[in-house]
Parts: C-alpha cells; structure tokens; sequence
C-alpha cells in the first residue's frame, strides 16, 4: 500500500471551483429547460436498483410512458442511455443480418437510421426527399413495394428540418407488407399528437430532454408484440449486449433479473416529467404546443422571417427559420447566448449556415419565452455586427 | 388536431404521488449513496450540450478522470450511460472479427467480458479461477503463450467475489505478447490504488455509483494510444454506433461534432465526484478506504463471520461474506432494509445463496457506517426469524 501511494502522479490533480453554471433559456433543438420540479426529483438521494420502492417506480414510469404515447405494448421502458441509444435500441433489436430495412430520410435522423441499420447487417435501402418535406403515402406505398423490406423505419419528428411526417395509413401498409414499422419520436414525445397503437407503429424511441421536461440522460424505447415476436424468432444474437431487450426486459419484467444498474437518479427525474405530462393530459399539452408555436410563427413573419417547412407539416416543438441573405447566422446566435442567455440552434447537415432551430418543447413551451425570444431576435436581428 | 385529441385513450393516465423514496443506506455492490454535494450539482439547470461553459466542464471532467485512474491518456471521457456500457464500449472498440480474445474470468464480471467479446465478433478465450481467487502472473503468462490473444481482458476489482487481482507486471507481459490489455476497474477506481499507465492498461472502465460518490448514470471510460492506434487500423466499422469511439472522441474532443446529446446533469455530478477525490487526494482517499475495510473485517471477524476471499487479495470496497450456515442469507437482507433502512447486497452467479455483499465506497466508506452496520448485523442475526 505505502509503496504504491509514493507513485501517485499529481499532474491532473487540478481543483476547480464550484460548479456554477449559467442559466440559460434554451430554445434550440435540444435539451430544453427540465421543468423545476424534476430537478429537485432528480436530487433525491438514490436507493438500490432492485429496492422493493424502486421496482414500484419503474411501474410507475412504464405506465405512463404508455400513456405519453398511447400504447399498450408490455416492453415500454426507458433505456439507460440518451436517445441516441434508444434509437440504436431499435435497429439492434429488430434488424437481423441481411433484413431487408428501409429507412425514409428527410432529414439528418434518418440518415443516421441509415448508418446504424447497415452496423447491424441489414440490406439497407434509402427513400429520400428534400430537408423540410416529408413522404406522402402513396410514396411510402412505392417503397414497401419497391424493396418488400422487413423493416420500415421512418422520422415522426426530424430535429433536424422541423418536420411533422403524418403517419395515418403507413402501419396498415407495413402490414399488408409484412414489415415492422419504426418510428422516431424524439422530438415529438409529450409535445405532439402520437398515437403509436391507433398508427400501427412497432418500434419507438425519444429521449427525455425535450417535450418531457427532464434533463438528457434517459430515453424512452418501446416494442409492440409483433417486434417481440421477431426479436424472439431471431436467429441470430442480438449484436449489443447493453441494448439486447432479449436480457433488458427481464429486469424490467416480472423476474427482475440483474442486467446493468438503472440509473436511479435519471429514472426520478423521468417519473417526474412524466407525471407533469399526467396532470397537464395530453389534450392540453398538445394544445399548449401548438398555440405556442403558432405564436411563434406569427412573430417571425412579423419580423419577415421565412419558417422552412410547409405549415402543415411543422412541428411545434422545433421550428426551423431561414437566415435572411447577409444576416450572419452564427453571429446572431452568439449574441443571443451573450446578452440574454438565450440558446437556439444552428442548423444541422445539409441545412447547416442556412436555418436556425428554434425549440419550444415540454416546460419551454411557454408564451412568455416565445415574447422574450421575438423581442431579442428583433434586436440582436437590428445589430450592424450581425451583418455580413 | 382536433379528431386527433377526441382519440386520446387515458388508460395508463396513472397520477402517482409526490416521488417519496426511503432514505437507505445504501452498504451492497451499489448504488452507494452519494456525496450530498454530488446530488447538489446534479439538480442545476441544464445548459446546452455545446455551450461553452459546458466544453470547459468537458475538459475538467476529463482531467480529473485522468487524475483518478493515474493515466495520461487523451482518450479519457465519461461514457453517456452506466458501468455496463463502458464495459461494451472496451469489447466494442478492441476487437475486430475474429481477433483472440483471452478473458480471465474471476468471477461474474469476466464471465459478461466473455458474452460481450463474442458479440463482437471475437475468438474468445478463457482462464478461470474459483469465484473468489485470483490469477498469479505465471498463469496469466501461460495463458498469453497458450492462446497469443490480440486483447488480454482482467478484472481488478471482481464485483461479485471481492477479490483484487494484482496487475503488476501484466503491462509488459502483455507488450512481450503483443496484446491490447483490458481492465474493469468498477469497483476500484476512486477507492483502491489505480496506476493505469504504470501498469500498462490500454482500456478500462468504471461506474459513477461507486467510488465516486455518484448516482449511476455516467460511466469512465479511457484508452491508450496504442488501443486508439489499433481502432485506427481497423478493417470494420465498430459495430456499436453509440460507443464508437472514432465517432464520439470527436465531440470529446478539439473538434466538439456533434454525436449524442451529452447527459448534462449526470456530468455534473461526476464532475463534484471527481473534485471531491481531488480534494481529498488518492493517497488520503485510498488509506481512508482501506482503515474503514479492516475496521470491517475485525468487526465481522469479531462476530464469527468468515470472509470469502484472503485477507491479501480482498478489496477495501467490496467484503463478501460467508452466509453461516443454519442462517438464512435473505431473511438477514429483508431485515436490515426494513428495520434499519440498510441495503447489503446477495451473493451472484455461483456464490448466489453463500455470500453477502458489503460496500464501504466512496462517500459511504465512513467508520460510523461500520459501526452502524456491525452492529446492526448482531442484532439482525440474533433474531430467531432469520435461522433456517
């Protein structure tokens, strides 16, 4: 022991001050404010993951999962990641080597569909259309027919370009085709109309820092009886030990057999933004977003901003506005963050330099915020130092 | 909107109470409890994933890693899930298809690295030991020479057994050899002496819920530039898009691209982890751990109590405990959570049913704790209820 001591190496030994943090509003694509609420659940002292009270809240937190996205699927449950996981939980368990998967790609997320379906062996085929736009089904009908896939995964909410894909009709197709139907909701979980059972839809993912209020660091996942099926017919290995739902779902069934500690603290803070949503109802939570939103989108037009999308097909929760010709995107950001602690996004991939994104999500989605936000636009927007 | 909303289905339209859970102390494999500091820091407001302030976080968090494990390596960052995940991420980015892999297998932990090795793709190997043994360095020679494996893959700190396997001299070994060595350090980092680099570890990972005093949630990863040399040189693509480390070094970082969304309050966290071990200094750290361990192991001794694993090769965090027999190992645990709100853990895999797990990590190792605990162990044992 002493011998070993007299070797300690104190280069990296720096102590840095408390932590002290700014306070941000954060209206960009992503994580939003958590509601006040859950960060005082957050910081209840943690008990065991297998303590009598905590399988009680995992209970707690599967139930109203399904009701956030009216379903009845059994395998409801958040996974210990962030949504990226959850969505990698979805490829990993659905796709088996040489699976036939098409994935619809509007936007960033279902290019990253794309890279994760083909790191599972599947035979990956693309449908694609411009950044902001979305299929409609007679095209959704072409593709099915076109590559008879096993699984079809598509982006309900694409944080990237703003846009709202509607679903009606899609998970008859993907029966009458014998496929699985995937969906990301990561950004339209708690914040927009979602009817996973009613749609037809077979795997789901989100995350928790956008329309649920919580900070990032869990993400809701679920698997119809269909999907399960499959996973349980596979022949091969699922080739993700953390994401296998084949050994997760024991701990979150009736055995609960050890798989990987649950993060406690992040599943408090979850049961907290879900009860929120509880109270609230999803009727008004839907209404909350969409009037905000369109308060939002009135203030832009206001201000001669252009929005991306369509109107039909935008999302409340994410706005994507189009920088005017010589205004400095990044310049006006920064500015933001600078003089009033205001976060929005930039774009991403192809839309990069050309949008900002601007997130009203779960506790964000607040008339107050959408003021404060087109009065700092309108002065930041009148700054010399933000042209180009 | 409208017919949408006349749909919404309120079976699962549960609303829970207050989130009220028990104050445990939490004495098993962990969680252990942590710092109140640590669940401070964990509720302020989140801040963006890019913001500038939290990429100064990114780089205390990193140093400070560094710091904990004795180890320069740049590859150091927290992986956005728990323990296990970290653990994949080793196999994930190690092992190509069809490389070598030798496990030595101590207990429950090495036989996971065996399950995840051939899930990606790897040869896999093993030497045993019985659950609660060690390997001696001629046997780990004789197994380098028998199997001349591409990734050695030990375990320091075996959760399920106690036992400290000795690393020195596997480094050059392992350099004589050839080979990528692999290190679980989850039930040492931040409690038992750790030289990574003077050891010669190329990959290693850790918890957050253990020795540093956190709630589970985030988990230390790192790799040596000789592992991030052979990532480099790899034919195939990680399999594991979440854990790719070619993909998330990127965010971690000078570049800062964006992959996943950073679990932002679970860093904070692990940041006040972490300056709580700076502070404190690991020589301090290390001899409080190992006075409080033996204060234990008299106690226990004091009550009849055998330890499973020799007194030399016995973790200061971890103590398993022969179940006596003609008492019931169960009934012990039920007691001690209801009457005295303290989690010891059960035995697992092949000492299910023969042991308990006692924890002293981080925030938890305390002399008082040890006192309450002994004392409340010959009170519990004495009870006519918990004799089989």
């Amino acid at each position: 022991m002493i011998t070993s001591i007299s070797r300690i190496n104190d280069t990296h030994r720096v102590i840095p001050g408390e932590l002290d943090m700014p306070k941000r509003l954060l209206l960009g694509p992503g994580p939003s404010n958590a509601d006040p609420r859950v960060l005082e659940a957050l910081s209840a002292a943690p008990v065991g993951h297998l303590d009598p009270t905590f399988i009680e809240l995992m209970n707690e937190v599967q139930t109203l999962l399904r009701y956030a996205w009216q379903t009845d699927n059994h395998l409801t449950i958040p996974v210990s990641a962030t949504g990226s996981a959850a969505m990698e939980a979805t490829m990993a368990n659905s796709v088996e080597p040489g699976d036939v998967v098409l994935v619809g790609a509007i936007g960033y997320f279902g290019h990253r569909l794309i890279d994760m379906a083909g790191r599972y062996g599947g035979d990956v085929r693309k449908m694609t259309k411009p950044w902001g736009e979305v299929f409609n089904i007679a095209e959704i009908r072409q593709g099915l027919e076109t590559h008879r896939p096993s699984v079809l995964a598509l982006v309900h909410a694409e944080t990237s370009t703003g846009a709202r894909q509607p679903l009606e009709g899609v998970g008859d197709l993907c029966r009458e085709y014998n496929c699985l139907l995937v969906l990301d909701t990561v950004t339209s979980l708690g914040g927009v109309p979602l009817f996973l059972d009613e749609w037809g839809v077979d795997l789901a993912f989100s995350c928790s820092q956008k329309g649920l209020s919580c900070p990032p660091g869990i993400a809701p996942f679920t698997m119809s009886p269909r999907a399960v099926e499959k996973l349980q017919r596979r022949q091969v290995q699922v080739s993700n030990w953390y994401l296998d739902m084949s050994l997760v779902s024991k701990y979150w069934g009736s055995d609960r057999t050890y798989h990987h500690t649950a993060p406690i603290n992040m599943n408090y803070a979850l049961r907290e933004g879900l009860r929120l949503l509880a109270q609230e109802g999803l009727e008004a939570r839907w209404e909350r977003h969409q009037a905000n939103a369109e308060l939002l989108w009135e203030g832009l037009d206001s201000l001669g901003l252009q929005c991306h999308v369509e109107r039909e097909f935008r999302l409340p929760t994410l706005t994507t506005v189009r920088i005017p010709s010589g205004v400095d995107g990044k310049a006006v950001t920064k500015h933001l963050l600078a003089d009033y602690n205001l976060e929005i996004g930039g774009g991403l991939g192809e839309l990069a330099g050309q949008v900002w994104r601007i997130g009203l999500m779960g506790f964000n989605s607040d008339r107050k915020n959408v003021e404060l936000l087109l009065d700092a636009l309108e002065t930041v927007l009148a700054k010399p130092e933000v042209k180009k």
